[in-house]
């Protein structure tokens, strides 16, 4: 049986996961795809540490060069995450004509385009379906089972941290600080958990789904995101009670030659299968012109579900490099000049507003002839119970409007005597 | 750009749709791919209907064999439908070594094994992810996005006629038969239900998943299969009241040696989200030892998902074609010998009982009694309202048990002079 020598660079979790998965599965994979890959090379800077996997010591190096270098290697997959070193070692392997298996979604949607146009330089290729999605083969449902469809949409819940985080504040009706606290106690969380919390991760994945499904370099830098570090408990329980979750929501839709590509907190109608995807799990809901709604689900992260995806791909390679043909089919920065990025102040949804408002005769009126100066009308009210002795919290579902319109009508009302607090500004999804 | 021949066989519904998707999204799919799927011929007994798409008049014939022999015809789409003149069809393609696309379960389901080993004889390949759930990618979803796992389960809502009688049976507190009524007026279901609703249509698809899975020829003839038809509007009631929801599910489970592959109404905790798939809509959750549950799920039947699922298949056999390499991962029949169906009355689960028992004292600790004699505790009993003057309608839940001890509980149980009506029985999955 034809062999595929393998180079991995990084052998933390996921590294030692692929290794292990390799060695487990590895007579399954040979029998389901009539090819072997074989581990040749381990490149970490700490090869001391004991993985609890059983390769060979002499597979070990720090010297990830040599990995690269290794004629013994074709397929190198990288691992060390990061948009340093990690730029380094693909841009290497990639000249050398080595196709790279990459889990590294920040290396991507910062510079996917450049290393694309590498990879083809010299005939090489990128696979990522790692880097989305965990262990959910979502990267080939759009680029293989959907090629086919013009995507009119695609949601996404890409973040499990923030998933398990906003589950947990809606279930036991806990604050942010508290679940988040008990979310690194448990290793679901980072102990600096910026990246997942504010959004910023979540973003890195919509510019690669934004950028497979489109064909355009979108750029990452223009991409408004809003993370759920402030995210108020009662925000959740308020969304509940009128028949929402919250969650936060990658949203890629296209509208003309526009494509909006967001990040941000969202309600979603609680009977939306979008609303059902719980704790640490993922979901990507894509809309194509013919298939209609599809989703895939499943465990975003981890060693092995992350494992089982570099896994998919470094299979795809060796069927691909047997065949002679490397190429996939669209990968992200494939040109597409006629698309752009959409102005985000002009998306126009439903909006969720809460105020804190001094409770005294015609302040609604005043909160509605605001709104209304902005062309917003309100679909409907709900004052909650008292806080305080002279505010009351007052809820505001609103019909269309743009986020341009809402933020103009919020800045006029947070300067209203009658306001206190920052208003609260949720977008409705009506996906 | 390189061009290749699409010979459609079967010009109704589905072969309309995937005509008008090559030419609608024509120009799309060769900017994904790099390659160009061409109709050059379409066989239809019936080519004086207009289809509603403009395809040049002289591509049509009545001549099916015409369009497998034309040298400019690099790849078959069988449509026909059935396990008669398709076969037929799809021999004579396979052995001209060119590639099959189809959406025929049936014939993969009763012949897959010989099929491809037809194929392979010959070079050729079949594809058939437009064979299960319609519009979701699916079998490249558990064939290329899962090749590095055992997969420990696969459960399965693969009929949409079901799935919409059981959820409007639920919603609505409707009959069976008048939802059915109602769901073949709106062209939700067939004239003739009987392949849908007797889940046939299922077991089809069971099949095919269970042999990609597992690499052996799952013998579709040994495979429990029960429908919906005659299940009652209380016993969906009183499933929810209990916490559930009630499904057609293919079950696929890999116990050692052994695969359990059934299909009959079951109940799932309404939490789960497979109980959330509501309506036409279909859904796969597969299990793998590295990615855990993995979902995927979308529109299962109707022209265009299955005409996007064909046309994924078109793309890909296209690029083998153009790299020489038509071989893909597993399919059907692939020899796993180790493996064979379990004995379906050995398989454990908890089970849903209702009886319409006599009114009077100790009838209660007799059904208990005769429980215990297969081993069967009860887990939890629910008195409903009386039904009439002297019965009444009771549910048990029951501990696990096998399929074998609860026939044979039932059977004594149904012979009792205080049991009235055939007792009542559905397993619960805990999935």
């Amino acid at each position: 049986m034809q062999e595929f020598g393998i180079g991995l660079l990084g052998f933390g979790t996921v590294g030692a996961g692929v290794a292990d998965g390799l060695i487990r599965n590895g007579d399954l994979i040979a029998e389901r795809t009539g090819l072997r890959p074989v581990l040749r090379g381990i490149a970490d800077l700490d090869i001391a540490t004991d993985r609890g996997v059983a390769v060979p010591r002499e597979l070990l190096t720090t010297d990830a060069q040599s990995v690269i270098d290794d004629d013994a290697v074709d397929i190198i997959v990288e691992l060390v995450g990061g948009t340093g070193i990690a730029k380094t070692f693909t841009e290497a392997a990639l000249r050398r004509g080595k196709p790279v298996v990459t889990a590294n979604k920040a290396l991507l949607a910062k510079h996917g385009a450049e290393l694309t146009a590498l990879a083809r330089e010299h005939g090489a290729e990128i696979y990522f379906e790692a880097s989305v999605g965990g262990g959910i083969p979502v990267i080939r449902a759009l680029r293989e089972g959907l090629v086919s469809n013009r995507i009119d949409w695609i949601y996404g819940i890409l973040n499990g941290t923030c998933n398990y985080v906003l589950t947990r504040m809606e279930k036991e009706h806990l604050s942010f600080e508290e679940v988040l606290a008990d979310a690194q106690r448990l290793g679901f969380a980072e102990a600096d958990p910026a990246l997942d919390v504010d959004g910023h991760d979540t973003a890195h994945k919509a510019v690669l789904l934004a950028s497979l499904a489109y064909g355009f370099n979108v750029p990452l830098d223009d991409v408004p995101v809003s993370g759920i570090r402030g995210l108020a408990t009662e925000d959740i329980t308020h969304a509940r009670e009128l028949g929402y979750a919250i969650k936060l929501l990658a949203v890629i839709r296209r509208a003309g030659e526009h494509v909006e590509v967001s990040v941000h907190p969202a309600l979603l109608p609680q009977e939306h299968i979008l609303a059902q995807v719980g704790g640490v799990f993922n979901a990507v809901m894509a809309h194509g012109d013919m298939t209609e709604e599809t989703l895939y689900y499943g465990k975003g992260a981890g060693r092995e579900p992350t494992a089982s995806a570099v896994l998919a791909d470094i299979c795809d390679v060796t069927k691909n490099l047997q065949s002679g043909s490397p190429r996939q089919f669209v990968g992200p920065g494939h040109s597409n000049a006629a698309l752009s990025l959409a102005d985000a102040s002009e998306i126009s949804t439903r909006h969720y507003i809460r105020l804190s408002l001094l409770d005294r005769p015609n302040v609604l009126a005043e909160i509605s002839a605001t709104l209304g100066t902005q062309d917003i009308s309100i679909a409907s009210v709900v004052q909650k119970e008292t806080e305080s002795n002279d505010h009351v919290s007052v809820v505001l579902v609103t019909h269309h409007a743009t986020n341009r319109q809402c933020q103009a009508a919020l800045a006029a009302i947070a300067a209203m005597d009658a306001v206190r607090d920052e208003p609260v500004h949720i977008r409705i999804e009506d996906v």
